[in-house]
């Protein structure tokens, strides 16, 4: 077992790495020249486009203002100046919400901690039995200050047990004020949006096939004749997968742009390009590449929240209507899964989650084994002479079981990811957060209750073996106390270190920089080596969640735990605060869709918490108060059950009277808005309209090279816009009656040159409150 | 241990119970004087209104054809006479699915008997090893049949886990081919059914109290705002409790009713009618007797089922709105409940269903202990010469522990419907339900797995006390087969005898004639003294999933038992049969809404198997064989999963397409329909109705007996009509513009007499395709 002195050694080698990583980045952070690595959300928002430099040759890439050396810690301050209605529409309600967390924890374990170590230290320390337990289990000093202290049969656990409450009720009442907060921010964030085109639009998945009738026109008919009044008319789903080839095969070409683009010039019909064009229009012009699958379009939004909740067909596998996720969340290849298949998929993937949880336990189970030097002396007597080491004892105990978990942790949530995608989710947001659900299960069985059970089966194999059944339970109890000083090295390594090193973004900077030196030529293609990254959900929200269990499970158990949560909760505030600000850029909005679950998850770990107290005292002895825990786990799941229904229809559904309050607020302001035209071709497929800009992007960079080369620059640039113009753009929107024509205006007109990740018509961005993300729009600086 | 000779004994005792009701039955039915006992749905149904008789005076009474003695039993050919589309009309899709599950159990069970028994029970006997177990443990000569009766790690368990993959197979194979039938049969009797009321209607709760505005204001305003093209108006609920207590008051004086009936016409003003007319328009006139529920009607059963579907509210605690079940079908009382107080109802509805289901264990567990009777001997030595005689101890042993079981269980439905009333939901069809839920929960614990585990825990407690605890999972194995003859009896007492005395009708037949003694006068009150029962679904179905689960348990462990079952099944097929087609007549019409429940269970059944399987072969070190199984429940799992989602929204949803459909259908067959006159009043409180009919049959009474009185009828008559008429009907439709007047035809029409048990619009019968049930119109015979 870790002493007090090896944890000692592991916070320190922990605060120590934090503080060097701290001091990295407040010294990188103000070289101009990394700007973009750690400013990239302003760049990105349009508030910067230019590194703040002091002017002459040097200062473009080294600070050398030294007054803001001094000043290094600054950041800090910066980070909690914006108000979080300034963070909602800087980086959208998912990233405020996500804050929001963080300070829930602070609020959550700040008074806790001090009345748990006010009232639980004194209580157990006096007890002082533990001299009288057994030599095999080996107690650290820790232990003393823990429940472990207190002697069977004492009344002192009614302390324990009063606390217990204590903290449910306190619990209950902040999340029950957070989920109600919430739900008004989200509802409010919804409300206040201005037109988006998914608020019209409803996707039908399984598309029954009619003979003699395209997927097209059986569409049409079914919802002309079940929605007459609200249903304006569809856009296709391609099945891109041939044309995906071409797409790999121009990545494929992408470094090698510079030499194309100069042999594109004198042999352009060679162009892969022209190639694209062709089999892009034979996709969309083959009847069989649409798949069963269609998105929806209606004249309000009343009438697409209508058909969102309701049932279309007497065959509920057949016309599967629910809403559409905004047009960048959608993860296009699960698209035309068919509904046979999901449940096999489903079925299989819950199978193999299943195994990953529960047979990855047996490689981290010897990782844990490493924790007990004692044990691996026992096993390999020849390393005795490396171990006796007082350093390498200290480092190995305290460092090495985090360490290793960490890094073993770290190819986990992209397989979880493939599993969730395998499962068929059609959103992003919806695939991370089943992700993040996985990872959960994965962190909770192998991280907590691996360690407790594991961990001490190494140590107490023999004794186990030799005991009656009845004495397992005994055992584990014992030893949740006892691994209390592992989940205090594991919060250091993972919460404090961890988090020191997501703001220095060590990998981003260093591949920013590798890029600026081999790729770049233009400021867009230093736009495009700028990696924002974006908060990681699946990895963040499960950790965040095993804090919260840790902090619960172990306040009434070892309260000596809770300030290194506080730590965590505070400092991690900091960073992510400076983050969101600063660097990430979100990919989607979910408005919060995650909150349910973070809820839900607590409540668990509250749930949780309680058992392991019940097991805990009936190993000692406390028959007069044990009993008065029975009814706190039932009352909590009641809260629960209770909070699920009041809250949780906000995050899953649209109101009727939200969609006809808005529509009717339109109808008066905006009388003449032709919606037909507002959402035409909103929800093409990425991979044929990126294309599209792509497209464009060559034209604009052939204006671009030509300009500089100072050759007839009109003549080249008209040339190749009537060559990249000649694909005419799909009508893959059939309407009722002949639509007017829809090409995107910025087809037409060349400049500005308009990169964009996420495809969307100009209109997504025109009405989005929040600033246009993904439209990164740089003035080309020849 | 119950003996083979015990079992006869029992088989003899409870055939011969089962003839002697059924030549009751026989006997008593052919008497013209029972025809209203086993003949009610004809008269219900107007098939018949008057006994068959053989003309003279003592042929009215007693059957002097003795012809028709000697075909006693040609009941049950004629019961299996009608067709099922004959018996889907004359008694309701609920009463047809509900015989389909006893002809799935044949199906099921026939092939299953035949290849088990000739499989397994050569395989079983040839193997013999039960002379080698233990002492202690008493076999008798049943096991010898069973999978008891093979040797540990014998080749042999290959054919039981082969046969339970087997029967798996086709169970699954015959429920997917129910469900996808049932499923076929609801959407068509829907589909075929003529216009109704709740077709239109949707009930919506919680509605919140706006200051300043009426409950009818505030419904309006919202529905008018945010469905403004399908709704009309609406319905108001109103607190009837003070009525009620007159209602009370007049069912007081209902036996009474000739004395008053004299002393009225002398002293009109003295009725207690009049008060209720005072108190009913109190009630309907004062805003603050309206409760927050109210039923919404559209104008299309698209607008309906759009409204039953959608949320509507921000707060999803309010504006609750649900498809109205039809009228008859509505528990009142629960409409006013509010939304916190169904979530702690459920809470504590939900414990006191664990806490009855695990503690009334306790006396079971004693009536269980008196099936062993060596047992019994042992603690009361001094019973031991009565207990001795021969055919006491039979009768004991073989019928006692059943039929103490069934009486323990009779007051049980009752208590667990009202459970389900305090749990909140608004249906008597839901309410069935639910009660029917808990009551299988009760069964699987107590009968079930009760007789199996308390009953040997009570013969093996010694065994276990002084066991390792791993040795109770190999104890309970070893225990199911050795169970097989106590569930023989069961089946013999519960399901044959108690069958035969279902079909006797012993209660209602005395009770008839109790009431046709004292009470009935005329010849509507020989309608009102029938009882025509309904299926009792809160204790049939039940009972009928646990034949199910004893039948798919034992069909590999001791295959003996299902020829029991077999008998069973068949024979109350043609019980049941022969009950709903001449007796039942149900309360209201669901559509075979209980059927997901019995699939569900019939499923759950098939799991318990196969993992009671799994802990029995894990006790016979059949190593090599077991594994095999681990695979089933998981893959018999996702089967249902698969049926849920292929099958279930059929039975919880009522699709946009068929809405839409019907509603085309009838605006071009009926283009001029006053839907808004139709549905006036359909959904008025029965005890504010119910008054206004009785009101009416009031003055009937009077009109007859001032007839046969030979005095001046006209004027009498006419008078007391005007009195009653001058509480004007309710205009508790609260219409946006002002509806033409929509007093019921029949309440200025003083004749043909309407008695009407669940009070409904005319109209509402009129577009019925079954016989409108409750609508007893007979004529009356002066």
């Amino acid at each position: 077992m870790a002493t007090l002195e090896d944890l000692g050694v592991s916070a320190a080698i922990n605060i120590l790495s934090a503080f060097a990583f701290l001091l990295a980045f407040a010294l990188l952070r103000i070289q101009p020249i990394n700007d973009r690595v750690y400013f990239p959300k302003w760049y990105i928002s349009g508030g910067r486009s230019n590194p703040r430099s002091s002017g002459n040759f040097v200062g473009k890439f080294v600070n050398l203002n030294f007054k803001t050396y001094l000043t290094f810690l600054n950041w800090m301050p910066q980070a909690l100046r914006m108000s979080e209605t300034e963070i909602i529409n800087h980086a959208g309600l998912d990233s405020a919400v996500f804050l929001r967390i963080y300070t829930l924890g602070l609020k959550m374990f700040i008074p806790m901690s001090i009345v748990a170590l006010l009232i639980l230290i004194p209580v157990n320390v006096s007890s002082g039995t533990l001299f009288f337990l057994r030599k095999e289990l080996v107690v650290s000093d820790i232990d003393k200050l823990s429940i472990s202290n207190v002697p069977p049969k004492s009344l002192r656990f009614f302390f324990h047990i009063g606390l217990e409450y204590m903290f449910t009720i306190w619990i209950c009442f902040l999340l029950y004020k957070e989920y109600d907060n919430i739900a008004l921010m989200r509802l409010h964030f919804l409300a206040s949006q201005r037109r988006r085109v998914e608020q019209f639009t409803v996707v039908v998945r399984n598309v029954p096939h009619i003979s003699g009738h395209s997927v097209s026109d059986s569409v049409d008919g079914f919802f002309q004749t079940n929605h007459p009044d609200h249903y304006i008319g569809h856009q296709a789903v391609y099945n891109a997968n041939r044309f995906a080839k071409f797409v790999r095969k121009r990545d494929r070409f992408q470094n090698w742009l510079d030499y194309y683009r100069l042999k594109f010039q004198r042999n352009p019909d060679t162009r892969p390009t022209m190639k694209m064009v062709l089999e892009r229009q034979k996709i969309i012009k083959d009847p069989k590449s649409i798949l069963p699958v269609a998105f929806l379009s209606f004249n309000s939004r009343w009438g697409a929240s209508v058909c969102a909740q309701t049932q279309q067909s007497k065959n509920p596998t057949l016309w599967l209507t629910d809403w559409a996720p905004e047009p960048r969340d959608i993860y296009w290849r699960n698209l035309a899964i068919p509904f046979v298949s999901l449940t096999i998929r489903k079925l299989i993937i819950t199978l193999s989650v299943f195994a990953l949880v529960f047979f990855y336990m047996i490689p981290i189970a010897f990782v844990q084994s490493l924790a007990n030097l004692d044990g691996l002396e026992r096993v390999a007597p020849f390393l005795r002479p490396v171990i006796e080491l007082k350093f390498i004892k200290s480092f190995l105990q305290g460092f090495l079981p985090g360490l290793a978990l960490k890094i073993f942790l770290y190819i986990l949530p992209t397989v979880l990811m493939i599993m969730s995608k395998i499962e068929g989710y059609i959103a992003l947001s919806t695939l991370e957060r089943k992700t993040s659900a996985k990872y959960y299960y994965f962190m909770l069985v192998n991280v907590f209750l691996g360690s407790i059970i594991t961990g001490t089966a190494f140590e107490q194999l023999h004794a186990f073996l030799h005991q009656s059944p009845t004495q397992i339970p005994r055992t584990i109890g014992v030893s949740i106390p006892m691994k209390a000083t592992f989940f205090m090295t594991y919060i250091m390594v993972d919460g404090w270190a961890g988090i020191a090193g997501e703001i220095l973004r060590l990998k981003p900077l260093v591949i920013y920089h590798l890029k600026n030196v081999f790729i770049v030529k233009t400021e867009r293609d230093r736009g495009k080596a700028m990696d924002p990254g974006s908060v990681d959900y699946p990895e963040t929200l499960p950790s965040l969640q095993l804090y919260f269990l840790l902090g619960i499970v172990y306040a009434v158990v070892t309260p000596i735990l809770l300030p290194f949560i506080l730590v965590f909760f505070a400092f991690a505030y900091l960073v992510y605060r400076h983050q969101i600000i600063n660097v990430y850029n979100q990919q989607y909005e979910s408005a919060a869709a995650f909150w349910p679950q973070v809820h839900s998850r607590i409540i668990a770990s509250l749930i949780i918490s309680q058992l392991l107290l019940l097991g805990l005292l009936s190993t000692k002895k406390a028959a007069r108060s044990t009993p008065l825990l029975v009814l706190l786990p039932i009352l909590t799941f009641a809260f629960h059950k209770y909070c699920k229904n009041r809250f949780e229809p906000a995050f899953r559904k649209y109101p009727v009277e939200e969609a006809m309050s808005k529509d009717i607020l339109e109808k008066t302001t905006e009388p003449d808005l032709n919606i037909k035209a507002y959402l035409a071709d909103s929800y093409l497929h990425p991979i044929l309209r990126s294309f599209e800009v792509e497209e464009e992007e060559l034209v604009e960079l052939e204006t671009v090279e030509v300009r500089v080369d100072k050759l007839q620059t009109h003549q080249v640039a008209s040339q190749t816009r009537s060559e990249s113009s000649s694909p005419s753009p799909p009508h893959d929107v059939h309407h009722h009656q002949p639509s007017p024509p829809h090409h995107h205006v910025h087809q037409h007109q060349p400049s500005p040159p308009h990169y964009n990740d996420y495809p969307l018509p100009p209109e997504y961005y025109y009405h989005h409150t929040s600033p246009p993300h993904y439209n990164y729009q740089y003035q080309d600086q020849p």
